[in-house]
């Protein structure tokens, strides 16, 4: 028999209706397949939040300043924040990168310098960042998530935090997928309507100033923020240590998006942890075929979405090992049909 | 300001986005409402499975031998059920009664003997309890909770075991809303469309032989089984006690229905922990105006929901205990609209 038959045989083998444990099974399957495997392991699970400024956030696409995003870097070191909060809740090591803040960090415990530059240029009318820059953004993140896995974490939650990362996120999605802006914009930490208007049409003179870009290294360059492609470049090396990918919300999953468009097998290690809120993200998940584990109408980030689905996954994987057979309980198994 | 204002104002103050945590504030605000404090607090957190046997599974109408309840329940006291991990890995103290199941248990720890009857009447010609069987199964289900409540739990999850009670459960849902069989029966355990049709066609002869029926308390003496009825009572008894209390599948919430019809304010103390895949369930949710936590397409009763969606509901809890404020964070506010 193949894995995947034996997979689908020890999970029927349990002492349930066929079936009846939805979405749990599913999970557990697809992490036996990763791992290859029919009693998979979850080791030293973690959550990075990659954290970085935005020029295009001095148009104004945001109602919070830019200092928020060394605020809340702060908060995450300080413990403060909602996903320190989940992190500890479920016993995730929490791991903050300092992907291009506008700050300046002193040294600490759980933050990794990555800084490639004190933000990002504004999109409006040049490159985000230079081609070397990129580059840099590219060699950093595989040389975090590398580091994680050597320190033997096989499951990596990817999260964000950087003041105007909506709207390269928006940007990013609106070029790969080649959809109009208005499909793929919402808004992000909270915009009224006439804020959301305007926020579009800054977007939308971006993309008349650059016109048509098909690479998607191109379209980083041009729009993203650095934590957006150290998020892309890690998800890509989790790949190739074949570690589970934790998708959180919209700006983790246009990271997703990119790291797809690099590597399309990268789909095969991916959960889905949460349908956000943001407009664009039902979108994506439709585009990656997937089923988000959560639905909670949840805008933040972080990788909160990550954290409060990872006890489900635990217990998938717990499911699959340590549920008893129907052999095993002397389980009367079900009458033909 | 009002305890309401005071919830609100303390989750608004945490550092994020206004409402950008959806559900996981509900929640937060819900529990807090229960425990009328803005530092609520969850306690010996339980999840009670409630086991009986159905006369009416002699009519075929499930696709499992009635042995499978007795087998279910060793397999329960032995570790080896879904419910038996799910409880594990959340911390959750597992608490099984034999409300009524056809076999003789040895006395065992963790199992509470509540014991109605062997199992229920067949309720196609004759109903499913006397009037002194359900006033026991009812006080029964008060002490069982009244005792968890004593020992320091203050969020009891209630689950249920039992070949046959799906149907006895699509009974009290038509009869109690009102509603055609055929919007209240589904699958169970996983009938085919055949037996699916079958079922229907036994359970519309049940309610043709005992015509119209006013009182929950007749509706349940006539169809329900003893874990049912244990269940209301048990879930009234803790809304006396104010504790939470974590409705589970279609079962479940069926008896949660039952014990609304009784007492409407237990709606102040229910969380609905997830959407089954079983016919029917939607409809009761749409009823009791909530939003299940999770939407996993399962169908295995248990309290596998509950058991399943606890650490959410503890991260919503520490949330609003544990998360920063704008102020004692130093993060700067959202910029006036």
């Amino acid at each position: 028999m193949d894995l995947k038959t034996n997979i689908q045989k020890k999970i029927d083998s349990k002492t349930k209706p066929i079936g009846s444990l939805g979405l749990i099974e599913n999970i557990a399957q697809k992490i036996a397949l990763i791992q290859k495997t029919t009693s998979p392991k979850l080791e030293n699970p973690c959550i990075v939040i990659f954290a970085g400024d935005h020029g295009i956030a001095q148009e104004g696409v945001s109602n919070y300043p830019q200092d928020v995003t060394y605020q809340m870097v702060e908060n995450f070191l300080n413990g403060g924040a909602a996903i320190n909060v989940f992190s500890k809740n479920n016993d995730l090591n929490l791991i903050i990168v300092d992907s291009g803040v506008n700050y300046d960090f002193s040294n600490r415990k759980d933050l990794i310098h990555a800084k490639v530059s004190k933000g990002t240029k504004n999109f409006i009318n040049q490159q985000a960042m230079s081609p070397s820059e990129l580059e840099y953004c590219f060699e950093l993140g595989e040389k975090i998530v590398n580091e994680i896995h050597q320190n033997g974490s096989n499951i990596i939650g990817f999260g964000e935090m950087g003041i105007g990362n909506t709207s390269s996120a928006s940007m990013i999605m609106s070029y790969i997928l080649d959809l109009p802006l208005e499909e793929c914009v919402g808004v992000g930490t909270g915009l009224n309507s006439i804020q959301l208007n305007k926020k579009i049409s800054i977007l939308k003179k971006s993309k008349e100033f650059h016109g048509a870009i098909s690479s998607t290294k191109k379209i980083l360059q041009t729009f993203a923020g650095f934590e957006i492609v150290q998020m892309c470049s890690g998800m890509l090396k989790a790949y190739e240590k074949n570690m589970i990918i934790l998708v959180d919300g919209f700006i983790a999953s246009c990271a997703f998006l990119s790291a797809k468009k690099i590597n399309p097998k990268i789909s095969d290690n991916a959960l889905f942890c949460h349908q956000s809120a943001e407009k664009g993200h039902s979108i994506l998940l439709k585009e990656f075929n997937s089923y988000p584990i959560l639905n909670f109408d949840m805008r933040l980030g972080e990788g909160t979405g990550c954290a409060l689905s990872y006890p489900i996954i635990a217990s998938s994987v717990q499911f699959i090992n340590e549920m008893a057979s129907f052999e095993s309980a002397k389980v009367s198994q079900k009458s033909n049909d």
